[in-house]
């Protein structure tokens, strides 16, 4: 099985990082691709940048090199997931959503530690939208931005348990990485706060095997039918 | 007073009914100018189409020329709202919302009245993160696609009445024109069902001078904080 | 244009504040006229004085000399509303939804700040049955009563700000005035707190504004149909 | 044990009626007495009538002759319940809310039959601020006027029917008698529908003698806090 | 009339207390009989306990002697509801319900006061199901296992005394027993904390006398039919 | 990987079936062992028998015979998920929740098509305490019993596919299977609709597969800490 996985950004050592944490997780028959966008933002924090990740992904995603079985979209919050399943034929499952499934599985409400506090309102939406907001206990944010995050491991490490803790003073059971650049932080939070902690990488490579798996795409039937065949410009004129 | 109403997709006749439509619905001190992407999708219908126009309107307000002390986005469900608000230090106002703000006002019930079902769900959800969704008694199709709409005026009402009486009967007591490129139909189907329906554009436009007029602007407390200064392509590498 | 703007207590000087920022904040063709119910609470401050204070404005709009073109209820959180629409033809706006309407346009998450502790949960109740709750973070009392607030204005201004500060700490990222008697504080308090301060009463003008230029009036489909032909006593029979 | 009983309107038959199912529905020791308010609507029919009728039932009870042990507010969606607990040491029950907590206990969900559709909403917004509209699957009018209800008890009784199959098509196991007007009719549609019909009368008797004998009071912490001492006028200078 | 009042745990010592206080709550015509299920935990606190507890249960109502008008299920927070309204043709009330119910007459907000914080989670799913959760503000635990409650008063008020201001912060205005061994508790508490506290033991009681007065039961349409027939078994086969 | 499959009832061929749905869904190393409740009911319709059946399934899972790396409790609707959390340090996946979180992904809304009417609240209930009920678009019966499902498979997809084709006018883009008995028909029903269809026997067993190869399980802070030790009699003391 072929599972092509996505960043949301256009920095190569965070595609590098996803994919070390997607092999990691994945089953012995799967093969793992990374990809990274050719423009778009070097890191996503924020609405603007957001919708600049979710054209970039969307525009790789139509022009992907050979067959693949899933697509793993590895932006925490972003945009895009949607458009993805109508351009497809075969499952697309966003980090976000990925981790918010498995967690729901082991608390009965769980938090989200993530990068900067602005970004806390765009993933309550993302769970929202994708229908497994209601056990959220709380977005907290850390204050590190997305390419901070990998400089200082014990920084970063120290920032999660903070943030983990607020969160779980909130009602959270169980944690979730916020960010695909956290990726690889599971084990070493959930150990130093005593809770379960989801990689949604993680998690969203074993969703999509799964699908694959049991013969499972996206519904054709409503909002997510095939794109409707019209004329669509991908980038500015005066480029190209 | 210069509001900036930016269509979503390529097309220019329709940039140029939803001019029309802003500016007979604008009050007397102000100038509209209508925009129109210079990328994306020819009309937009659906998630991957609303996706590609959010980044090429955002493209389009990153490089507006000359002040504006508002802007209007008029694509009716589409995304991007939140990152104007972003990128922007005026008022932005969306034509999703400002259609459900003052239907409100007009009922205790609303109805939508759109394109494509496939673009239903894409509308709740617009609504639902504006916070106008709780009183949105349906968001209904018509079956025709944006481009269809204003190539025969009476297929277009009657479509738009057999829908509006579905939302009604769903407990609609009030209407909203659920696509851009609807512009202008309000009166008519209105007169035809008895009840009150809004025009977004024209509800955005007056939203937007009401902002201005009262020296209101985005809040930059939060997730609408000015974009971090970073690296940003915004077009593919090979494109220019 | 003509807007008549009805305090809802019987405070004459109220009255005259509300004209004021009604005044500074309608448009140049707009004639404001302020009303003062002749019966009912000196200030409300609760359910009892809300639900006399409707009863009164009612009356007072029933007995409304000439035509206007749109109605403002300025009472914050105070009931009537749905009442003034069945016996009206012209637009109503109530500040208290005029306010959150524009809130939501500004920022992702909106706060009250009020009166009394006494008056959230009304004011919670007012904003949830507009369709407007979803996006209220909190609604937080200042301790001062209505007919305190003008009497020290470096007081009102100290407890709005430590007020609004609560507000903000529980996700607001634009605040409300939540009193008709505070008009005129919006501009201190949103430089003394970074972030924008919406005052109901100029909100509910420019709304009204906005709905008499659109053509747009209530819905006589469903709950605002007129009031049914019936015989009504509006004082006790002694009483006259 | 005295528990007053107040009409919502002025027409004397109809507190009659109310009377005779509240003191059906008593406890042995249980004194009931009937108030019709002095002025007010003859019936209530929508918002104009139900502000009307809290003020006028709410100067009934500030003139109340005598002490009570409970107030029973006989009036299906009007307002006033939250002035009343305000001005009153003794226990307030409204019969909407009654009925609906007593249908919580018989079925998963319930379903109200009412007068005219017009009053569908009013009752909604009643259900959910008074905390029991959750469970409510449907309210459905009858199209019947409420002074017409106790004309021909056939008519009625086909008409409750009827729209109670409606109730129960959308998910109703049980229903509630939504108009004062109604009492003494559930046994009657109970056997022809074949499910438990709740009488508000009834319900809120046992429920405001229930709170009485468990010595239970509203709490005077938070909202329902005793009305501030200020000046009030309950009817025109003119009159009186 | 007759009202089976049945613990939910194994220790006799609870059923007499909760026996006491049906007792004390109940009308004059009314027996209560109480009942310790023969198997099954000695205390309930969790889901584990909560799933043994509600088959124990039910095995105990549906060998029940003689027949009763009423049953009341005396397990705070604990499943087995539905269950006992399908078995039996006359009503049952579980006091968790029962206490929320009143509660909501008596302010805007209620809080639960409880045992361990482990419960909480359960307690707000029964109050979600029985769809009374709305106007919970908040669940809190004392730290206190039910079989502490009542070996030392004193520490059992003090940890109640506690746990109800934290509830009351977070906006509560009543308060509710939770757990049918705090039964007795509720003058004490309510006096220290100056607000109404209901017990739900005598809650139920009282709602169970007014269901049986009015001749209402549960409804068979829908959910609640009767169980259908056919071969259970409710022990192991080597047990007996 | 050894995966424990419970069936909730005590038929032992409904048994065979689940356990061969499993293994058709399980990864190469997954080794799967069906179990069967020594008492119970012999089918699962309705609260009284989904309560038998959590205490007897939680009896059947204290006493499981050697380790085990995960539980897969294959009762659709059924009680007793949180109960076996709570028992069990693996990690627990119950088909209801399984099969929704899986058909989240696949569209935007889904619907569930089941046996009786009567466990259609069950099943919402279900869905909503697991944190995935908000994009259930409708729960359908099919009016076949749990037994009745197997004996004639054209009458079983025949009153399937009208099911499911009511849950998609209600809004369903995907379906779920609704009972434990259905497995092995998603593939013939999907053909037949158009749309995917979700077995949650095989949705579990991928998802507790990928919680054991994450190293995931569930958190024992909160609601889901172990049982406390206390005495538990799991039968009648006559028994045994």
């Amino acid at each position: 099985m072929r599972i092509a996985v996505t960043n949301c950004n256009t920095t190569p050592a965070m595609t590098e990082q996803i994919v070390r944490g997607a092999r990691s997780a994945a089953g012995p028959g799967t093969l793992i691709t990374g990809h990274t966008p050719d423009w778009g933002p070097e890191s996503a924090e924020g609405w603007l940048d957001s919708y600049l990740s979710a054209a970039a992904v969307l525009d790789l995603l139509r022009r992907l090199d050979g067959p693949v079985d899933a697509v793993v979209m590895a932006g925490f919050g972003e945009h895009g997931r949607e458009g993805a399943r109508e351009l497809l034929d075969v499952p697309v499952v966003d980090i976000t959503e990925a981790a918010a499934h498995l967690a729901c599985l082991l608390g009965r409400r769980f938090g989200v530690v993530t990068t900067l506090d602005r970004t806390t309102g765009q993933i309550q939406d993302s769970l929202h939208t994708a229908g497994v907001g209601q056990n959220c206990a709380a977005v907290v944010g850390t204050g590190l931005s997305v390419l901070d995050l990998d400089e200082d491991s014990d920084r970063t490490t120290s920032a999660f348990v903070a943030a983990g803790r607020r969160a779980m003073a909130a009602g959270a059971e169980v944690l979730v990485l916020g960010c695909a650049g956290m990726t690889g932080l599971e084990r070493g939070v959930s150990a130093a706060l005593g809770t379960p902690v989801v990689d949604g990488v993680g998690a969203a490579v074993r969703l999509a095997e799964s699908l694959v798996s049991l013969g499972l795409t996206t519904s054709r039937v409503g909002g997510y039918a095939k794109p409707l065949p019209k004329h669509r410009t991908w980038h500015p004129p005066g480029a190209g």
